[in-house]
C-alpha cells in the first residue's frame, strides 16, 4: 500500500501506464477461479473474447512522428481469472447526486451483467443514496425487477446529495457481507468512493469497488464524455427551440433558456452548435460583462435592430461572480458542498429588463425558460442507452476480475479502468482558447467579452501541452 | 504521381502516415495565402487555433507497452496557410446515393463554412446527385437558402443512384470553373470521387475533391460511425417498441422488423442492444438457418412456449443466401450496381407463417414492420447535428489548405483526412467473433446458428491482427 | 321481452328517445339501492352530481326552427339508485380485434371507476379475446395492476378475432358467478356483445353488459368518434412526413402510405387535411380508376410534371373491386368474418411502376411506407386518455345503475348510452358528397375520379335526410 | 342598428336563435353574386354542399321529453349567394395576445380558403397585433408564402397585447380598402373586434369582420373548445411526467408544475385527467387554504407519508387571493388591461419549503417546473390543425356570405356563427360542483378545500338551469 495515488508502469518511448489497483495487491493468497464465460453459450463461440492482459489505451490521440507515447489506462473488459465464485457475490448498488438520463439503465445492465455473464444473483439495491447505506431498507434487484426500468427517467433507487460517513458505511459494507460496490455518481461522489475504497483496503477487506462516473454536465475529466449528455443536449433542443419561437412571434422579444452546467457549459455549447437558432451562450469557463462597448447589452441591442429577436442560452455556472457582486451577497453551502447558485437566468433576465426599461426608445419583450427537470428526468435515448450498458458490463468485468478503486470511461473511443484519483483531481472545462468555442463564436456571432491579452494571461497550459502534441480538451468530437 | 494508393511516411517505433494528396503534389509553383481566420473575429482570440503540422492519429488504440505505433491519418483542421483566395473560390456540393438523416445539416454548414469562415460565397448545389452535373439546373447556395434546412430530413439538393461518367463529369467542373468539389455519399459514390480526382490531377486541374462519407448502415471502415447512424438507431426503438406491443398482446405472435444494412447489421445490433425487447437478431455477417437442431424455427418455437411472443429484428441482407436458394432467382443488379435484394423481411415473415401452419398446435399471429423510409427520412438529432458541423467544417478546411482526394472521418474521437483508397477498398462489418456481438447474444439468448468449428474456421484473421495489440473491429463502442 | 331492437319512447313534436334495455325489464323485484357515491368525498360537495333521470340527446343537432326533434338517446351518468351492491359486483373485461391506441387506458378507469367510485373491487381481466371465456387462465384486475398501464401501447389482456360461441361464453359467466360484463371491441365485437346480452336476458340472469365500442378506423356510426381515432391520425403524420421527405429528395419520386381504413376511409381523410403534403387520397367510399382521362395515372403524371414528386395516402380498403379484378381471385375469409384484404399498398405501388416503366421517358422512384402497426401499437395521447376516462366511467355508471344491452358513446359532445342495434346495423362512412370530402379534393386538387351523374346515381339518401334538416355523416367536424 | 347586443328570432316550442350581423343590415341594396365554389372543381360533384339558410345549432343538447327549444345559432358553411366579387376581395388578418398552438394555421387557411375556394388574392397580414394596423409594414400573403407554416410554432404575423384604438384602426381599414377584417385573438381581442364591428358599421364600410377565437386557456364561452387545447394538453404531459420522475427519485419530494390558466383551469384540470401522475391540482375556479385540518401542507403531509413524494398542479391564476395577501401587494396592470398575476408557482414552491423547513422530522425537496412557454411554442397536433382549418374556411365563409360581426366557433360539434357578445360577455370556467371536476378530485385523491355549505352559497345557479334539463358547462366532455 503506497500513498502515490495510483499504480504507474513505464515503458520505452516515454509509455506510461496509469494503473488501478487490484485486490491482490492489499490481500494474500487471494484464489483466482476461471471466468465463468467460458462456459455462457453466448460467448462460447467468440475467439479472443477475453481481453488481452496487457491491452492499454493511450489517454491523447494527437500525435506527432516523434512524440513520447504518453499516458495510458488499462482497457476494460472480460479476464480469463476471476477472483468471486458467482455463488459468493454479493453486490450493492447505489446512485447518488442529481438525476441524469440513463441511471435506469446502468442499474439495469450491472444485474443482468452478473446474472447473465456470470451467474451472480445476489444483488442489493442501496435506497437514496450514500445515506442509504445506514438505513435498513434495501431494494432486493433481480433481473425481474430491473426488466424495464431502461425506458424510464430517474433512478428506481433514489438518490440524495452525498454527504456520507465512510467509516459507518463500510462497517455498514463489512455487516451486510456485501463484497461488490457499484457506485454511480458525480465528482463528489467519485471522491467518496475513494475514500470507501481507502477505508476498504485499510480493513483488508475482499471488497471491489467499483464507479460508474455520472455528470449530466459532461464535467469529469480524462473520458470521452458521460453517459446521459447525448440525451440532454437532445432535449435542450426543445427548449430552444420555445425560445426561439416565442422571441419571433413579438417585437424586440429575447428568448433566454438556462441550461444545466455549474462548473462548465458543454450542455450550453453543444445545444447551442446543435440547434443554429442561438444568438449569444454564456458559460462559466468565459467571463462576460453586460455593459459598456463590447458587453452584453450592447450585443443584444445591435441584434434586435438587425434582426428583431434573438435567442440567449446560459448555463446556470455562467456569470456566478456577476451574480455575487450584484446581490452582494456571501455564497452559501448546500448539502453537497457544492455552493449554492443564485439562479442565474432569473438573475440575467431581470437586469435585460431593467437595461433596456431605461432606454425610452427600445420596449422589449423577455421570456425565460429553465427545462433543468425536463431535461433531467427523462429517459436515455438509444446512443446512451447502449453506451451506459457498456459502461456497466466495463465495471462488472473489472470487479469480477478484482479490480478495485477504479472508475469505468470511454477514452478514445475504448472501454477503460481509471484511478479514482484522475477523475476527482480537476473538472472537465470548455477551454476557450480552443477550436470547439471558436466554432460556437463563430455560429453565434457573439462578442468574445474578451481582449487578446487577458486570454494569453489566463490560459498558458495548453501550449506547454501542446509539447505534447496534444491538445486534450477537444477529445469529444474534434 | 504515383501508382500507389496513397501516400506513405514512415518513422521510428513502427510509426506510418497513410497520408492524403495536396494540389501541390502535381501543381508547381502554387500560391499560398494566410488563412483568411486569422482576422476572423470569433477566433481572433483563440490561441493554438491552427492545427500543428505534425498532428496525426492512430488508427488503433489499444496498445501494449512494446506495441509497433501503426497506421496514422492527419489530422483535419484549419492550416496557417490556404491555397485558394476566398474571392477565387467556386465551390460545388453533390449529395449521392440512398437518404440518410443529416445531409441537411452537411450542406448547411459546408455553405456557412466557407462563407463564414473564410469569406467564400460562390458555392452551386448540383441537382440530383452525379448525374446532375451534366444538367443545366444548379442550385445557388447561400447561407440564407440553407438556414433551416438542418431541421428537415432528406437533401435540399436531390439525390440519385451513382451511375457516372468520370470524364463528362470533370469536363463540367472544368466548363464552369469550379474548383471545390465536396461529395457526400457512401462508398460507390466516394469510389466515383476517387476517379473524379484521378482525372483531375491527369489534367492537371487545381480543384480540390473532398469527401465526406454518407453511409446510415455504418459499413464505411475506418472511421468511429457514420453521421445519421445514432438518428437511425434511436428512430429504429418505435418499431421495436411497436413490434414489441403487438406481439405481447396476442397469443403466440412474432413481431418481426427489417432494419437496414446491406451488408452489414450495425444498426439491426445497436437498435437490439438499445431496445433490450428484441429475442433474435439477424444479420449479414452472422449466417443463420431455420429448420432443425439450433434452427430459427427451433428457437421461436421455444420462446413462444416460454414467453408466448417475440420480437424479431432482421437486417435487409441478412440470409440472403437462404432468400436466394430459396427464391432460385439470379440477382438482378440495380443502378447503383449493388445486388437488387429481395425483401427479406417480406420473405422470412411467411417462411415463418409457412412452417408453423404446418404445426397443428401453434397457430401464430405474425406482424412485419419494414419502417425504412420513416427511419431514412428524419431528421438528424442534435449529437448528429454536431458531428455533421465538424465534417463539414473539416471538409471546408481540408479544401481551402489544398489538401485533395480524401474523405474526412473522425478517428478515434478526432477528425482526420482519409486517402480515399482507405474507405472504399473494403466494407466496415460486425465482427462476429468479437465481443459486441457476444454482448448482443449474451442480451438476446439466441442461438449463435453456428458451431464453434466453423467460426474458427471463417474467421482466422483477428488473431493474427491481435499480435498488433488491437481488435479493429470494436471501434465504435469499446 | 320484444322483438324490437330497442325499447322507443315517443313525445311532442317529433320527440323520440331510443332508449336502453334495463335489468327491471325482465327481472322482476330487483332491489335498489342508494348510490354509493353520495358517501364518496370526492363528490360530496358535488350538487347535482347525479344525472336527471330524464336526460337525453338529441342524434342530430343541425335543425330549423320547425324540424321535428327527432331521434334522442339516453344521457349517461350516474343514478340516484344502484342495483348492484358494491360488495356483489363481479365484473368482467374483455377485449377484442385489433389493437387501437386507448385500450389499457379504457381497462384501467373501469377498474378505477369501479373501485373508487363504487368500492367494487371484484373484477376479471378476459384472457386473449373472447374465446378467453373458455380458457382457465383469467387475470385478476386490481388498481395496483392497472396502474401505469395507460403509458403503454396494445392491451394488458390480449386480444383475439372475435369468432364467438355465445352459449359457451354465457355459461362460463354463469358458472364464474360474473354480472357485470364489459366488452371492448368493434362493430363485430359488439355484435357478438348484443348475442351474449340476449342469452342472458334469454336465461334471465342479472348480469349488465355493456359495450365500449373501439375501432380505429372510425366506422362505428351513431358516436362522434372512436378514441384512439386522434392517435391514429395523430401518428400517421411521420409516415406521411417520411413520404414527403422521400418523394421531395429524388426525381420523379412518389411516395405512397397506406393507412388502416377497411371499409372507410376517415383516417386517411383527416391524416390528409391534417398534414397538407399530399397530392391524392384514395379511400374506400370513393371508387376510383387507373388508366385514360381522369384516372390516377393522368394524375400523377402531371403532378410529377408540375413539381417533380407527389404523395399518395391509400386507405388500406380503397380500390378493392380494382384488387379483386386485377388479381382475379376470389376473396378469401379471415377468422373474424371480414374479407381477407389483400394489400392494396402494395398492389398500387406495382401497379404505378409497371405503367411508368412502360412510358420511355418518364422513369420514376416509388417509395411505400406502411405505418400500420407503429400507429396501433402506441399509447393514446392526453386527448384520447381523457375520451377514455369518461367512456369507461360511463360504463360503469350504466352498469351499476341496472343498464344493460348498451354501448356507450359520445353523441354531439355527450355521454350517452345506445342500443346495440344502432351501432351495429350499418357503418360510419365519409360521404363523398357531403363538404368534409370536398375541402380534402379541395385541398389535394386531386381529381374526383367521378362524373356528377354517377355521385347523384349512387347517393339519392343524402337529399331525403335533409328533409329533417340534417346531413348526418358530418358529425366529427362540422 | 339597433342596442341590442344581437338579433334574435323566435320560433315554436321555445326555440330562440341568436343571429349575427349581416352587411345588408346596414347597408341598402348590396349586390349579391352567385357563389364561385359552385364551379369549383373540387366542390362540383358534390351535392348539398350549400348550408341551407335555415340551418341551425342548438346552444344545449342535453334535453328532457318536454323542454323548451332553446337557444340556437346559425350554422356555418359557403352560402349561394356571395357578397363579395373575388376580384374586389382585400383582406387582412391579425393575430394578437399570447401565443397559442395553430396560430399558424388558422392564417395558413385564411389564405389557401380565400385563394383556393374564391379566387380571393389580396390579402395583407397585419404585423404585430392591433398596433399593426397603425404601422407602414404588412406581410402580404400568399398561399406560396404560407404553404410551411402550419408546421411551426408562434405566428409569423409577430403579435403583441391588445391595446388598440378602434376609430386608427378602421382609418387604417378605409384607407387600405380593406373589405373584410379576420381578427385571430382571446376575449380581450374580441371584444376589440366588436368594438371595430361597431364602429364599421356606424360609418356604413362595406366590411365584414370576422373573429376567429384564440385561448390557450379554453376560457372562451359557448364554444366546444378552443384551438390549441388539445396540443397544449398533450405537450402538459411531458412537464407532468418529469415532475412526477423527480418526485418519486428522492425523499419526500414534491414535484410542482405550474400550469396555463389565468381564470380558468381546463388545461390543468385536463393534464391532470389525462395523466393520472398528479396527486393535486389547483385552479382559480377551486379556492384552497394551506394551513389547518383540510388544507394544502396538511395533505401534503399525509401524501408524502403514504408515498415518499407527490406531484402538484397549479393553473397559474389559483391561489390569486392567497398570494394578493401573502404579497401585501396591490395588482399592477399589464398594457392587456388584465391584472399582472404574481408568479403563484415560485410563490407556493416557497411556502410549502417554508412550511416544511420549520418542521423538524421532515426535510422535503421541491422541484418547480414551468413549462408555459415550452407549450406555448409548438406547433399544432394533427388534431388541432383539422380544427383550424374548419375554423378558418367557416370565417372565410362567412365573410363571403356577407355575415359581419360574428366569431366562428364549434358548438356541440357543429361549426357556427355566434354574435360577439355572447363569447365576451363572460369566460368559461370549470364549474366545481359539476362531475368533471369531481372526477377530478376522485381521481387525485385532494381534499375539496369546501365545506358543503360554502359551496352551496357560492354556486346558486346550476339549479335553475338544470331546470332547462341542462348544465351548461360539461360541454366538452361529457
Amino acid at each position: 500500500m503506497s500513498d502515490s495515488p495510483c499504480k504507474v508502469i513505464n515503458g520505452d518511448g516515454g509509455y506510461v501506464l496509469q494503473d488501478v489497483p487490484h485486490l491482490t495487491d492489499y490481500i494474500d493468497d487471494l484464489t483466482a477461479y476461471p471466468n465463468p464465460l467460458r462456459s455462457n453459450p453466448a460467448y462460447s463461440v467468440v475467439k479472443q473474447y477475453f481481453v488481452h492482459m496487457d491491452d492499454t489505451v493511450p489517454e491523447k490521440v494527437v500525435v506527432h512522428k516523434d512524440s513520447p507515447r504518453g499516458i495510458h489506462f488499462r482497457r476494460a473488459g472480460p479476464r480469463q481469472k476471476v477472483y468471486f465464485k458467482p455463488e459468493d457475490v454479493h453486490a450493492c448498488i447505489v446512485t447518488c447526486g442529481s438525476l441524469c438520463p440513463g441511471l435506469n439503465t446502468v442499474i439495469r445492465e450491472i444485474v443482468c451483467g452478473l446474472n447473465y455473464m456470470y451467474g451472480a444473483t445476489r444483488i442489493l439495491g442501496i435506497d437514496g443514496g450514500y445515506r442509504g447505506f445506514y438505513s435498513k431498507n434495501t431494494i432486493p434487484l433481480t433481473t425481474k425487477v430491473v426488466n424495464d426500468i431502461h425506458k424510464r427517467g430517474g433512478t428506481i433507487l433514489g438518490t440524495s446529495q452525498h454527504v456520507h460517513d465512510t467509516s459507518k458505511i463500510v462497517d455498514n459494507i463489512q455487516d451486510r457481507g456485501i463484497n461488490q460496490v457499484y457506485i454511480i455518481g458525480g465528482d463528489g461522489t467519485q471522491r467518496g468512493a475513494s475514500e470507501i475504497y481507502q477505508e476498504i483496503r485499510r480493513r483488508g477487506l475482499k471488497v471491489a469497488v467499483a464507479g460508474i462516473p455520472k455528470t449530466i454536465d459532461n464535467d469529469i475529466p480524462v473520458i470521452d464524455k458521460s453517459f446521459g449528455f447525448d440525451t440532454a443536449v437532445e432535449e435542450a433542443q426543445r427548449a430552444i427551440n420555445a425560445a426561439h419561437v416565442e422571441a419571433g412571434s413579438s417585437e424586440n422579444c429575447i428568448g433566454v433558456v438556462k441550461l444545466m452546467g455549474r462548473f462548465c457549459g458543454f450542455i450550453a455549447m453543444y445545444a447551442t452548435l446543435a440547434s443554429r437558432d442561438v444568438d449569444c451562450c454564456l458559460i462559466p469557463e468565459s467571463p462576460f460583462y453586460l455593459e459598456g462597448k463590447g458587453g452584453l447589452f450592447e450585443y443584444i441591442q445591435k441584434r434586435l435592430k438587425e434582426n428583431g429577436h434573438m435567442v440567449i442560452v446560459i448555463a446556470e455556472g455562467a456569470g456566478q461572480e456577476l451574480v455575487s457582486e450584484s446581490l452582494q451577497s456571501t455564497n452559501q453551502q448546500d448539502a453537497s458542498g457544492n455552493e449554492l447558485f443564485q439562479d442565474v437566468g432569473l438573475w440575467i433576465s431581470q437586469k435585460i429588463k431593467d437595461h433596456f426599461a431605461k432606454l425610452d426608445k427600445m420596449p422589449i419583450n423577455l421570456k425565460y425558460i429553465d427545462p433543468t427537470y425536463m431535461i433531467r428526468a427523462i429517459p436515455s435515448n438509444a446512443s446512451d442507452n447502449v453506451y451506459c450498458t457498456l459502461l456497466a458490463q466495463s465495471a462488472v468485468h473489472g470487479a469480477m476480475a478484482g479490480y478495485t478503486g477504479f472508475t469505468v470511461g470511454l477514452v478514445n473511443g475504448r472501454q477503460t479502468y481509471i484511478p479514482f484519483n484522475r477523475v476527482t483531481e480537476k473538472q472537465n472545462k470548455v477551454v476557450i482558447t480552443d477550436r470547439m468555442w471558436a466554432r460556437l463564436l463563430s455560429s453565434t456571432n457573439q462578442p468574445s467579452f474578451l481582449g487578446t491579452k487577458e486570454v494569453r494571461g489566463k490560459h498558458e497550459k495548453p501550449s506547454t501541452k501542446l509539447l505534447n502534441g496534444v491538445n486534450c480538451r477537444e477529445k469529444t468530437c474534434n
